[in-house]
């Protein structure tokens, strides 16, 4: 492909082309607390195409021509020999999460995948001690979907999400994050201990309001464990 | 009427127009975290229509053309089987909180109802175990009117606000939001315990700014109950 | 004077005029938290005018055309009976705020004073149940002048701010505010119990900057309390 | 240099010029709560120059206009006697931080210093009595450079800030701040007790981006003191 032809594969009028919505999406995650200080940051997949923003950049000022294009799938889940449709010209390095959100594809048929550094989510991981995070009777649970694409949870169902350890590389993250998701199959998303959270859906809208809906539970079990109260009721 | 003569209900210059106003209002709700993850909305009811948000969308992108437009009266409170004036032409669904937004109008002559997940009011829910949620002696209880629509509170009056138990389904809150609007006639909003709040007023702007002195109140009552601080004085 | 000659008072292309900062500051404060819920306000004085938002409103929606105009020095402190040159034609209310705003005109040579409900205004006021809150070496007490209007204070002055206690009606507050502001001549400000604070300057920056330091002082003053940490150090 | 090559120092067409970058991200640190009160502030300094906000005003609102522009380097780090190659024409103060800002330059060669009033800073200061703030195992310690300037830390170093105590002269800071950079080669930036803090970077996106990972560890150290969770493992 031709340095012309792989730049087009990031310009688009269209608002919601990918490579327009990561920028205004991380923008909006900036101002949440979620992606501060250059971490964490979305992938949005198309049919044939994942779109990812870089590592190590602002992430409220990227630009749709700083946009990662890999094709979709890939002979082997992209570890050391990534292939790429289009990379940004600038000196950017490519996201180191792009092992973990191609689990979310190949372990969920996931759509987009996000990632946040939110401290409600470290809070919650430091304030779960064990492999799990807990809540049940929120009204929030539903609007979280089985395995983050499936069906709806109901209010009635007891939220679980894994905490895995972190690593201090990113990438190495991969096969722990991939094994829970394997024991949990019906778990939304990943906590990393001390870390953040990865969170996936069908598309991105489902993706980002499941993002949303964890963020608020981590959050509020967060305040009720400090106020004493009770996070997981019977019944 | 045809589906032209549908769509130019929610097709106006005019900024204050409920077609208009309501995309604006959620957009600001999402600021604020009420309606964060899809979850809470507003409903305006004009003279003889009724103009409502989809269900499961995200609150800060709602469109004008999104909006569902209902007849009122109708000839029962709308259930199972609602009239439209419009549905827009996206999968959209209605919101579940129809029944509940037609309490406000039928029981208080409202004009527009706000429902929001606020984690001020949940909380609330959760530090008032018992079925109101009461405070006194701040000068926010000023800006909440009797019933919703009637006369401003005083300061030396207690604010009370019934808390109802969430169900699964949000349109089977209608019966106990209904019931505890009559047990508690003086009462500007209903909390659903583990879920949110219902606030009314006579129009729009009644409806939100009593919406933020009622959150305000939950959040300092919150506040005050972890610092062990009175909620409630005496004369 | 006319109709026309008393609009035009409120019509000017300089954003800095009285009459486009007031909507512009009052939005800002909105999304601080000081004004919601139509509590709070700001009135800014020339040489001969007082320029004020109106009652009861949406504080982050008002427009030039909303504020009233009044001529400064009236005979005697408005109370009861006060002389407007410009009343908005929209059916809007004069601020109950107008006496006390007035006190710091008279009392502090002020050119401007804010009114907040922020609650950490109303936080500090319960955790410091006396009348008087107190704070000691931080470098925010740097921010604030010695009576509001005279030079900065130093790092090494403990910042005082005399709190009075919460009326039913809002213009009762006037004696015991300005009894206060000759008791603590120092004091740029005056917390109200339950309620708020006023804060005043020689000018619409020096006003809100002091507010500012003043809102960081009472917030992070809370949080040292709460903490149990002294707020007063020696020497 | 004329006075119209003096002005021409800080009128560019180009977003990332110093003199327009300042401006914006003083709005953006206003809304972040770093220097709100006219506390705070940002230097970015070129191959020859430095170019600073000016003292005692509303940082939110600066101009490009408003801006200092400094030679670099100076014969002596600037003390009393500072050379200007522009001084803006309003009656503005040159930034009481310019010593600070400079011993960034000398001591780690710098291209851009940050100074925040964060209350997440001063709540670190306060629960951290002693003369070093310390946090391990927190993903966002890799966003932060050895020295600021040098190479990443890794997930498995621990993080450590030298504080020093505050000053009623700001710029009488310069000799203990410098002292402790000596100190402490490898800390990124310098904790000033009751105050704030002082972070560096080779460019103002790194100095920016790594005052966002500090403020982000203040803030969880400070929430996690308060739970009684430790804020340094071993190993």
């Amino acid at each position: 492909m031709s340095s012309d032809d792989a730049d087009a594969l990031v310009i688009s009028p269209d608002p919601l082309h990918p490579a327009n919505l990561i920028p205004e999406l991380c923008q909006s995650f900036y101002h949440l607390g979620w992606v501060t200080g250059t971490g964490g940051g979305i992938c949005i997949r198309t049919e044939d195409k994942v779109y990812i923003a870089p590592s190590g950049v602002q992430k409220e000022r990227i630009k749709p021509s700083h946009i990662f294009v890999l094709p979709y799938p890939q002979a082997a889940s992209p570890h050391a020999d990534r292939v790429f449709l289009r990379r940004p010209s600038l000196n950017l390095k490519e996201s180191a999460c792009t092992p973990l959100f191609w689990n979310s594809f190949e372990l969920r048929d996931a759509g987009s995948c996000i990632h946040t550094h939110s401290q409600h989510a470290v809070m919650a991981t430091l304030l779960w001690p064990g492999p799990v995070f807990r809540i049940s009777h929120q009204e929030m649970i539903k609007g979280v979907r089985l395995g983050g694409t499936g069906k709806a949870l109901s209010y009635l169902d007891t939220l679980e999400l894994p905490i895995i350890e972190n690593t201090p590389n990113e990438e190495d993250l991969k096969d722990s994050m991939a094994a829970a998701m394997v024991e949990y199959p019906d778990a939304a998303g990943i906590l990393v201990r001390r870390h953040g959270v990865y969170v996936w859906g069908s598309d991105w809208e489902k993706a980002k309001t499941q993002t949303e809906c964890l963020d608020y539970l981590f959050e509020i079990g967060v305040k009720m464990k400090l106020a004493n109260l009770p996070t997981v009721l019977d019944g």
